[in-house]
């Protein structure tokens, strides 16, 4: 299922089953055959395999008989944010050829990590899809981009092994995770990577079953329709499951959190000379099975 | 005023205002005089100064018209932590001494910063007064404490000036931040401090009118009654307005967000030789006009 949370006539966000060009309001529908069901994402998440059933079973019906004001075309509402996380844990240098990058550029080791390298971003940064994201030219010269597979969470994880790893999974997403490297302070990425809009967050989350292999999804990203990323999730690091067995072994995972996977190569900083971006500029992360995140840069001194 | 959460009798946590031995339910204090206040923090900060006002109010009535069943003795309630944080950001290296030993310790440059050194402590990682601090020695075995001075936002901030900075602050209490040195990766604090338990809160806010000068407040820490870390507030290399105004130049700071502003020298990895959290050990962090906040350590494998 693919679900996205969306505003019609900027009435208050509602969540939403996007079906081809069609997006279903899930409460509503429920309400309409006597049952109920969230009206936000966070909650249906914290609802459990009972709110995920009950809505495939209300989708399964005939549209005929679904109540006109629970359905809109997709052209017809704004896409927000999927849901506002209790907290993203970012992964860096999770891929191969990004750690060499980086270790060019940005004062990172060459060596592989041994370890997964764990960062947070406030859910302050997160923004929505086609939202803005803020370059403030007096803060920064070295804003750039990350295409990432944002894991999220279904159920409360701690000390969860590999093999459990994925009972814990609600859902996959899109994380664009915006830095601006010169604002890392004595090494520390919390606030180059956590200021407010450097977490463009969706389009949707689609449920782990409808995903495919989560670890086989080509990711990319283009800025002004040029590919500067292009890879695949098998080439993380760290795979998703070894993800979640690290971060609960000392750290609970609460539905509704985000693990934003790492970025391949071809970020603005590892380029010759380093590309960084500008007010204008339009950013579009894609990923397999999930769509594209699309995001301009506006000046916002 | 003197703010805690607590709980009675395993009933759910509830807001009450410290008088002396005594602990005052606000919310059931205001229900007795025919008025509402809301029964936890971060809903009252919310409401601003009118609840505040209210409050205040409500407790320079007569207490012998209070309802016995909103009137504890502070010995007969269980205290937890004040709120849960929206975000916590914490701030490295702000004493000067302290960068000092954690340059000789932590592979942290021996200059002082020239910019707050910023990081993030997610909320699960807050735990309340007299709560245990987790040590798995699977994980870590170089435990470690700072006792800092929390500031808690009363107002969202966003560009603020140093100026302005005091008019968004509610008030002040304690964060302990605790770290596992070990569990660095990359140079990146978040794993090492953002564990579960790794944020001992409380065992009150007291608001700002109430705290006096927040910048020459003695600070202190003691393992098993041993002083270890002995200063003052006024020794912050960037002090509360300077945090505030730099923080909200990026990352806005909402109501119940908490600044951990850094820790004085005296931290167990600056020792010679060094020295670590056990179980069995008792840490109690005093800040004056504000209290001390005691935790033990427990084997937690």
């Amino acid at each position: 299922m693919r679900l996205i949370t969306y505003t019609h006539n900027d009435a208050p966000d509602r969540l939403g089953a996007q079906l081809d060009d069609r997006v279903v309001d899930l409460a509503a529908l429920a309400g309409h055959a006597g049952t109920e069901l969230p009206a936000d994402l966070l909650s249906f998440i914290r609802s459990g395999s009972a709110a995920l059933d009950a809505a495939r079973e209300l989708l399964s019906g005939d549209p005929a008989g679904w109540p006109a004001g629970a359905v809109h075309p997709l052209a017809e509402v704004e896409l927000c944010a999927p849901l506002r996380p209790g907290k993203v844990v970012g992964v860096g240098l999770n891929y191969v050829e990004h750690v060499a990058e980086s270790s060019r550029t940005l004062d990172t080791a060459k060596e592989l990590p041994d370890r997964p390298v764990l960062f947070g971003k406030p859910a302050t940064a997160i923004t929505g899809p086609g939202r803005p994201i803020l370059h403030n030219a007096d803060l920064t010269t070295q804003l750039d981009w990350e295409c990432e597979l944002a894991v999220v969470i279904g159920r409360t994880a701690f000390r969860v092994s590999e093999a459990d790893a994925w009972d814990h999974i609600f859902g996959y997403s899109i994380i664009n995770d915006i830095s601006a490297r010169d604002q890392r302070r004595s090494g520390q990425w919390f606030f180059s990577k956590g200021q407010d809009s450097y977490a463009p967050f969706g389009p949707a989350v689609v449920t782990a079953d409808a995903v495919g292999d989560p670890m086989a999804l080509d990711l990319s990203l283009r800025v002004n329709d040029v590919i500067k990323q292009k890879s695949n999730t098998r080439h993380m690091l760290f795979p998703i499951a070894r993800l979640i067995a690290d971060i609960t072994s000392g750290m609970t995972l609460e539905p509704g959190d985000v693990i934003a996977t790492g970025s391949p190569s071809g970020v603005g900083a590892g380029m010759v000379p380093p590309e960084f971006l500008q007010p204008g500029d339009l950013v579009e992360a894609t990923i397999e099975g999930i769509g594209t995140l699309s995001n301009p840069v506006i000046d916002a001194r």
